[in-house]
């Protein structure tokens, strides 16, 4: 046994809770390599919704899917995700974010606090009972911190009949190592 | 899939760590859950060293033991965990603290950060590499958040090197519920 790292626990829990035919959401596309193996786990009956506010993303992401020949149940869409609504209207069994800033470019474009609340809070409408949020929560950059505090006192305050928030952490590593917070719908919130 | 509750993980971290032939700890045996679950886990040829400073707890995990059959294969000691290498001087693959008071009895007898963390110490000196040490943090009760600051600052402390540290909470449940901090040892600290 080995205690899983985040980036290995946060694949495990999505394989988890992802089967063939469900429609997801990255929330955060980046360089395209959480939409490609939610694209695989979600198969050619199943759909995955890519989010990223930079052209570069989008780009990476179509690219990644396409040489993977995923392209067909993914949509990469050049917006925030705080405007998840506009592009999803089913159910969906899972999210996923990376915080902070796209990794390879500038790190003057990150996520903000107030979007990635009003996209989790949206994204928990449209959840599964049983579906899960998975949030990578960087935060050693400019202003990561703030969106680690609010992000927390958020979630924290999430109904516990209705959502568990699990934060998965190594609390003895140096340079703010990223660290996961889980949110398990348990009920239709009201 | 769903995200493990606190005790359910702590089982299966226990039981993907320890095989049949380990010695481990229990650390605080209190009414013997953990004990008989570790003896079973060791099996004839392992063996499972239970502490408590309480009478009641060491009979009532001697008793649990013997009805289930597993009393060849574990010790019951009347005396603190930070007594351990008194006991043990085998190399041990897990140990399990659930910190506070022994569940039905009086609430004035509880777990002490300092002792606490001597024992962690000494349990981490005696833990083989790829060992666990399992700690079940209740700090609702009196006294409970002093120690669970001062294990916390001390865990932390830790070197990644030598010990990765997770912590494993829910954090939008009232009540004070336990949380799990989780050591999984590296390489023989210095």
């Amino acid at each position: 046994m080995k205690l899983q790292r985040v980036l290995q626990y946060t694949k495990a829990l999505l394989a988890d809770t992802v089967v063939a035919g469900d429609s997801v959401v990255d929330a955060t596309a980046g360089n395209g390599h959480d939409t490609a193996f939610l694209a695989e786990l979600v198969g050619s009956k199943g759909h995955v919704y890519a989010f990223d506010v930079q052209q570069q993303a989008v780009e990476a992401t179509k690219l990644r899917l396409a040489e993977n020949q995923l392209d067909k149940q993914a949509t990469v869409i050049l917006d925030g995700h705080q405007n998840v609504k506009k592009y999803v209207s089913e159910p969906i069994k899972a999210a996923i974010f990376n915080l902070g800033y796209l990794p390879g470019s500038e790190h003057s474009i990150v996520t903000k606090p107030g979007t990635t609340i009003e996209a989790v809070s949206d994204l928990l409408d449209l959840l599964h009972v049983g579906g899960m949020i998975i949030l990578v929560v960087y935060h050693g950059h400019e202003g990561g911190k703030d969106e680690r505090d609010k992000l927390l006192a958020y979630v924290s305050d999430l109904p516990q009949k209705y959502v568990h928030v699990l934060r998965y952490e190594f609390i003895n590593q140096k340079n703010d190592p990223p660290f996961i917070i889980a949110l398990e719908k348990m009920k239709d919130l009201p």
